[in-house]
């Protein structure tokens, strides 16, 4: 594309790094941005790079947070003996939009999948086990994608932790095999986490 | 969608003010932002914001530009007195991509539409005329949608030029590359039936 300004080239090639958007989408992007108000366009760059250098991993499940502590683990009325496994902050999102869920999380920050180059010391797996013990959890519920590499990583953590006093649950399959957890319905998603079931019967 | 960070939330909230952006694609590209590095990020929101700071409107065909003349202004091999009228910076772009037009431009601005408020006093005609005056103009090329707005537009301009020595053209109407005959509306058939044009001109 051959533009007449190299500013407003530049910006095109910017919102074009960004997933799904091609070169004409940025453009319309661009252009939309150029009609709007000076103050509105600094407020929406300001936002983003403020959002990027200012936001927090909380320090005890890592989902994204304000502070040091994310809302949920600030929350009293949370359940912490019931802890949520999940791969990454967008299943946060995702459980936490059904209303379903009353417990805490613990966000993996990925998932076991030797093919990609990911072992477990690359998760948060040691901080979850001295969080079972810290915390006296009584319910451990894996809300991980249904693939091989999330059973992979169930069978590892329940493994690691060696905990028979404590209850594995997974969320139900309803979502069918190889899908993304982000994009369920949250009907599907609402009734997976309510009819949770033990491992023993999930794994199998 | 509930967040667990305001900064994040706020990053999604101006994401989805932008046109045919949704929540969820909002929180998709935000995320995507969060993984990348500190300064790609600041990189990605300063250009954004300078783009919208530093751009300029050439003075003489208000295309958009770095500086008060564009690059196509100050292009010495195009041609000066050969003037394309278009609505918008984006028929410009549209129009410079085919690589089919040596002349220089003419941005209205909008078009003529009494129904939304447009009239002639809004748009760049003032100064148009103007140009056609200092510049030595020989042809106006209409390149503008072939609606009852546009053909307003150009009865006004012509109407206001006044000026009997000038060329008028527009930009071709007829069926689509790729579209299908029995399905053109009779207006389009019936004029590109009427200005049929010798096939070894055609086919290039």
């Amino acid at each position: 594309m051959n533009l007449s300004s190299s500013l407003l080239e530049a910006a095109v090639k910017e919102f074009s790094k960004l997933p799904g958007i091609g070169k004409k989408t940025a453009l319309r992007l661009v252009l939309h941005l150029l009609k709007q108000d000076e103050h509105e366009v600094s407020n929406f760059s300001e936002t983003i790079s403020r959002m990027r250098k200012e936001i927090k991993f909380c320090k005890t499940c890592f989902n994204i947070s304000d502070n040091d502590a994310c809302s949920i683990c600030l929350n009293p009325s949370r359940k912490k003996d019931v802890l949520c496994v999940v791969e990454n902050i967008r299943d946060v999102i995702a459980i936490e939009s059904t209303e379903q869920y009353n417990g805490v999380y613990h966000v993996l920050g990925g998932i076991i999948s030797p093919l990609d180059g990911i072992g477990p010391e690359q998760l948060t797996i040691e901080s979850l086990t001295e969080r079972v013990k810290k915390d006296g959890v009584k319910e451990i519920v894996f809300a991980l994608n249904p693939t091989i590499q999330g059973d992979t990583t169930i069978y590892y953590i329940r493994k690691k932790l060696n905990n028979a006093n404590l209850k594995y649950t997974a969320i139900a399959r309803g979502i069918a095999f190889g899908g993304e957890l982000e994009y369920a319905d949250e009907m599907t998603l609402a009734k997976s986490i309510r009819n949770r079931l033990p491992v023993d019967s999930y794994i199998q």
